[in-house]
């Protein structure tokens, strides 16, 4: 792949998500990107990971950079086609590239951008779109012989893709049979061991989605899952999701995924990020006649911090909540990991810990 | 309306819930019930309130009762077309006959169904279609003028639809100016204000259709609006919808409907319902940092107890709650309703309360 990201007006840390994690896990994929009001700048002197690539103002511009994909890399609320991307949308598929989209509305359903590809036989994958089966929920993720671990947060965009992605990468590196599962559209093009966005199901199939996945990972001999979460449970709109993720799930532990600059929820205001403590409490509580899961650990997402500042951050993340607390990005899996390798050892509900701890 | 309710093998109080809900609160509009089971005697044999109806074998067997409308008056989990029901569907369209459905899966998608229903103009509707406006909840619900009321439940099928329409007839019967808002395909088959299947709906999409449809209600002058709740918080694959509806109605007081029969979630075994104060205090977390609201009054569903073991069942109920407590069916809904009332006088979040109690 030879992807160009779609990011106008927003290439930054948290605004253009979808972006900046695929620079992140897929670096050697990723050509420029696409950015009117940034262009002719090093993309490194907005998003430090994405020092030496290039920003252009439109997919025309890009072409010299020869690519093949065009990924939209934002993930605006509501999930709508922005008209402003059209002209870019357009010129990728008359260039045969490939369009890959987490949107909620379906590219391939545009009338206009469904022709174009079909013209100029260009491919056009929505991430999003649901599978054809569909399932309720049983609950038998419960009995699995794997320890399943679930990303959860104070807010949407806080983190939880990555830390489920640093976690099981850092797992692999010791060894681990470790499996990703990837329920939004970021974590699905970053690439995972299965996915689906879950936040596109219709909600009656939300939790028995993700359980499919959990049960389908540990089928295939994996023995710690780390599902990505979405949302909070404490959001105003999203709840949902992460509730059918909880209990589809069935983790044993929770991360708990938290941006300490945040007091409110992005775009959403009167709406306060609970203190860690509290949505700790609202997510073990929503578990407690479930699998009784715990937060073992607590995930900080520091990118408009200073160092110091993040130090800081995490030191009183730890003192809050007396559990350990990194920034995967900034500082490294291990602490969480450690944790969640350290808990496991207790777990007398599975009959025995489904893996050598191995450091 | 001539409706023949379409409950194969399943009549029942509890397993044809939306038919025994169709004879309940629209009794003039229903003339028989297909179940080839049960076939030959009074429906009342059954479903007490529904004696006087004849249950017949097939919609063939019916047509004497000159019906207009087959009701599908089951809510099997998944909601699939069951194949069983295929010669009666059938049938009916080629009667010309309208067929009213709330599976997840569509009828009219159904290119049999569709052709046959098209080619003898019998009409079909699928009541769970999602609406085509989608919309993320913003939590302005939380800001009208208006009390809210939400049911909510220790499971599927446990008196939420039912006690939300009959504690709307009481306050309308009290001269309030009072909404019913359906979630579900069964509350819009009795009659609304507003509704939609939010279980149908993708996930995303959930809280904010709810939120819609309250705040439609608040903005037609409706000052109590009734909300049917989904599921339970604790469900393990129905969480989410319900989660979404917590969040998404901003409810400002619940009324928690249980089934006190029942001690493991229908067809879910090894999932208890929750003992009445631990599924209230979820439920109130979930609303902690939202609008704080709490649980007012119980309402049980009884049509499987005697009248002595309901009136126990009532009285144990209020004693480990300490909260007001009926069976709104069988008791009648006054004591909610009071509950509800007395307790919107001292709401001091919302400026006043919107409308004097009449009793």
């Amino acid at each position: 792949m030879r992807a160009l990201l779609l990011a106008h007006g927003r290439f930054g840390p948290v605004t253009a998500k979808t972006a900046v994690c695929l620079i992140r896990y897929r670096r050697g994929d990723v050509v420029g990107v696409v950015d009117r009001d940034r262009a002719g700048k090093d993309a490194g002197s907005f998003v430090p990971e994405a020092a030496g690539l290039p920003v252009v103002a439109s997919v025309g511009e890009a072409l010299k950079l020869e690519p093949d994909t065009l990924v939209i890399g934002v993930a605006p609320i509501g999930g709508g086609i922005a008209p402003e991307w059209r002209p870019d949308l357009r010129a990728a598929l008359e260039h045969g590239m490939t369009v890959l989209s987490g949107m909620h509305t379906f590219l391939g359903d545009d009338p206009e951008l469904a022709a174009l590809a079909q013209r100029h036989n260009a491919k056009i994958v929505d991430v999003r779109r649901p599978p054809r089966e569909r399932h309720i929920a049983t609950g038998e993720a419960r009995q699995i012989p794997a320890i399943v671990v679930l990303t959860v947060g104070t807010d949407c965009s806080g983190g939880k893709m990555t830390a489920a992605v640093d976690l099981h990468r850092e797992a692999l590196r010791r060894g681990l049979p470790s499996a990703f599962v990837a329920t939004g559209q970021t974590g699905i093009l970053v690439g995972c061991d299965a996915g689906v966005a879950v936040d596109a199901l219709v909600g009656d199939f939300m939790a028995g989605a993700v359980e499919r996945m959990v049960l389908e990972c540990a089928a295939r001999g994996k023995r710690l899952i780390w599902v990505e979460g979405q949302g909070a449970a404490s959001h105003p709109a999203y709840s949902g999701v992460s509730v059918a993720l909880l209990h589809g799930a069935s983790p044993d532990y929770l991360v708990m995924c938290h941006d300490p600059s945040r007091h409110e929820k992005h775009s959403f205001p009167g709406f306060p990020t609970l203190p860690l403590r509290e949505e700790i409490a609202l997510n073990e509580h929503l578990l407690k006649w479930h699998t009784g899961g715990k937060v073992v650990s607590a995930a900080l997402m520091t990118p408009n911090m200073s160092e110091a500042q993040a130090r800081d951050a995490v030191a009183r993340a730890q003192l809050e909540t007396g559990l350990p607390t990194t920034d995967t990005v900034r500082f490294g899996p291990g602490p969480v990991l450690d944790a969640v390798l350290e808990a496991s050892q207790n777990l007398t509900r599975k009959s025995s810990p489904p893996y050598a701890v191995k450091r």
